[in-house]
């Protein structure tokens, strides 16, 4: 936990830019898995971390920002819970440590609400909460996402936007626990084994390093397809396979890496081809992070560096700047550079992309690719994210396109015909912005050709 | 999956039980963590897989009993779906395979139940799905569980709560894989690690086993405390570790494992003395096991012998039949012996446990360590459950009770002074009821004294 000044002055920082009202800041609960007693591992909500940080199921806490009051409201333990759960310091000791000097019991806190005169409260994502607060705040669920606070959102991506040299400590260590995943499966990987075989040595390495999975793993040999949670297949030779995963540390931040490498020994000419051209994407990215640049322009950047790669290699035809702005790139990388990372893997997404990744005056593009583009506006000394290019060659959607002449005249159909059982590739590092440029957060994690070939042996 | 006569079956016995009106199966969602899309590991509803097989967010069946129709309600995927999450079969084809010959969109659901002159439900135990039910039912959230259609759950516990040969053979292999998961964690734990260290490796064999957790894992030093799921102790020479742990096999059945055993290489004689006195609670538990024979009555005799043999060793003074019936083996083990197993570890536990493990006539009792006793009713032929005695030294409910002076002329508490950092020891099988005793599922896994230290060695 950090000390009492830090949450303190998070909250003090809140209260000065919501200005007047009372904060709502609901905690979560126990999430049922397969009936309501046998529950998902506990997770405690971001924002309620972030300014209160105790991990506890059941809690939820009030800012009155006119009077300074700020209350914690839970149960306090019972014998049944010491039998149950083990002895636990009191709610009101936890809360001590967090600079917080009033707990209340939660059947309190509907009156403070009702006689609130404004309530400012998050878009709540977890149902339980949404049932809670539509009886308390007298709204029908389906209102309760229009009616969140805007000030609040915007103040709260303001705080947490911006990471602290603390909170730096936490993120490297994060991704430094990550990095120990991405090794151990580099070196672990034979072909003929399942893919669940070695996730279940990634998960290890997440929990022996004292965390958990920020996310869940990504482990496949079908890494054309983003989000393959299927762990089913027998990972043959001379297939890649793609390891996205990341450890989230005993603080709750999280890292985020994506590897590519090849289950045989070594990269076939054929993949060494188009994975340095990936990881060109990717240093040539990273090299560009600075304060004022817009990530939406470093995304196409590594975009017109894909395009201008595969051209090389004659997939395609043309003229890039055309093919650039009628979208031709969604065909190989049809997902967002990166995204805002920090106390979640898509760090605030519960409180609106727009607020965190864009701005008044840039809106979401509907081109593939584009559309899936998390983080796009003016970075700053302090954001932390994700540069994570890659390259697919998907079957269907070649399909799609081949059959509907989709850019004919730029794309190689032909040549793609030989990749249909190619695969992806994508390479994902975790960078803070600082004033000057960026430091990719970690010690490194093999991504070089060679690099990844030694690991391998 | 299982065959579509399976399948069929089922569906066509839970018709004739239900008799008339139409049988709404909700089946589970996604279930958002930290925020909304990125989810908890899926895991679909025990009654949907077992009525329709089909593990798939987003989806809810009903069957017509009056017409005899079928119809599973889901959206089928998009090129977005394919690019994301892969290639799939279509929800038809899925169907198809579980005998259901009838898709639809989910908008069209609730029309149905709309014109329905009875939906028969169970009680909801996911937000979401209660959010949903109570728009398309027109009953308040608050009303739902009361609404639940008690016909509809007696015929499923009916049905679930005799295994057939075929759920055996998964049952046995959650089992075996459970197996593997205590085997690792007895021959790596060593002295001077993190608790969580030995986690990772109980966690990998599951997922290695090609299956997932079943329920989360009690892996503690502080064995005293029935639900430990802190993870954070180092592990000390001279203390006792509980591994309470078990895997959810590929299709989705639990196994539930206990084994204690000590950090060092071999157990005291003090911890010995207690250690057999809990085996000879199991064995003698598991040998009473037939039909006919009443859960409860095992229990008791369970608790029976923990008051023998606790008498001997000189904790206790008096009459067992007289702290029988006060409840001073509350003090020594305070939970139940076990409870239904099968595709839920607590098997059926959405659907109410007096229906599971209770019966009309039959009781909960209010008394401590009965009051938490899951199954009472009389065995059949087909019920798997499970056997899991326990003896733990709670220091603060030691204290509660010496300072209450509670059953002071039953209990030595002088003696208890010298087991205050003693711990606690659990050991649990899981058992099937055959016509003639019963068989305990699974490869043996080590459980005598002499077995387990010579794992430890």
């Amino acid at each position: 936990m950090f000390s009492v000044q830090t949450y303190t002055e998070r909250r003090n920082a809140l209260k000065r830019a919501v200005g007047s009202g009372i904060i709502l800041i609901m905690g979560n609960d126990e999430a049922p898995m397969n009936y309501h007693d046998n529950t998902f591992r506990y997770r405690q909500d971001s924002n309620f971390l972030y300014f209160f940080g105790i991990s506890l199921a059941g809690l939820a806490a009030i800012i009155d920002v006119d009077s300074g009051e700020e209350i914690i409201f839970g149960n306090e333990f019972t014998m049944d819970d010491i039998i149950w759960v083990g002895p636990q310091p009191t709610l009101a000791e936890q809360a001590r440590k967090v600079g917080v000097y009033r707990t209340e019991s939660p059947n309190k806190l509907p009156e403070r609400l009702k006689n609130a005169s404004i309530v400012h409260f998050t878009p709540p994502y977890r149902y339980d909460n949404m049932l809670k607060m539509s009886e308390w705040l007298n709204l029908p669920t389906t209102q309760l996402k229009e009616n969140a606070s805007v000030v609040l959102i915007k103040a709260i991506v303001a705080l947490r936007s911006i990471k602290t040299d603390e909170e730096i400590i936490e993120m490297e260590h994060a991704v430094n626990i990550t990095r120990e995943m991405h090794i151990a499966a580099m070196q672990q990987t034979k072909a003929g084994q399942k893919e669940y075989e070695m996730v279940s040595v990634i998960h290890a390495q997440a929990l022996a390093g004292g965390g958990e999975l920020a996310y869940p793993i990504i482990f496949s040999i079908n890494g054309q397809t983003l989000h393959n949670h299927y762990h089913g297949n027998t990972m043959p030779d001379g297939r890649l396979v793609i390891n996205d995963s990341g450890a989230e540390n005993a603080m709750f931040y999280a890292g985020d890496i994506t590897r590519t490498f090849p289950v045989s020994k070594k990269f076939t000419e054929k993949q060494k081809e188009i994975y340095n051209l990936v990881l060109k994407m990717e240093t040539e990215s990273i090299a560009a992070l600075k304060p004022t640049i817009q990530y939406r322009e470093i995304h196409l950047s590594a975009n017109r560096i894909m395009l201008d790669g595969l051209k090389d290699l004659g997939f395609l035809n043309g003229n890039i700047d055309e093919m650039l702005a009628e979208g031709v790139q969604g065909l190989f990388m049809p997902h967002g550079l990166g995204h805002a990372i920090g106390l979640d893997v898509h760090d605030m997404e519960d409180l609106g992309e727009k607020y965190v990744g864009y701005r008044e005056g840039l809106e979401r593009s509907t081109q593939l690719g584009l559309k899936s583009l998390r983080m796009a506006k003016e970075l700053e000394a302090g954001f932390v994210l994700t540069v994570e290019p890659g390259i697919y060659f998907i079957p269907e959607l070649i399909d799609k396109w081949k059959s509907e002449n989709k850019f004919a005249h730029f794309i190689n159909y032909s040549k793609l015909d030989d990749y249909r059982d190619f695969g992806g590739i994508r390479i994902e590092d975790n960078c803070l912005i600082t004033p000057t440029g960026s430091k990719t957060l970690g010690n490194p994690i093999p991504k070089t050709v060679e690099e990844v070939e030694a690991l391998r042996s």
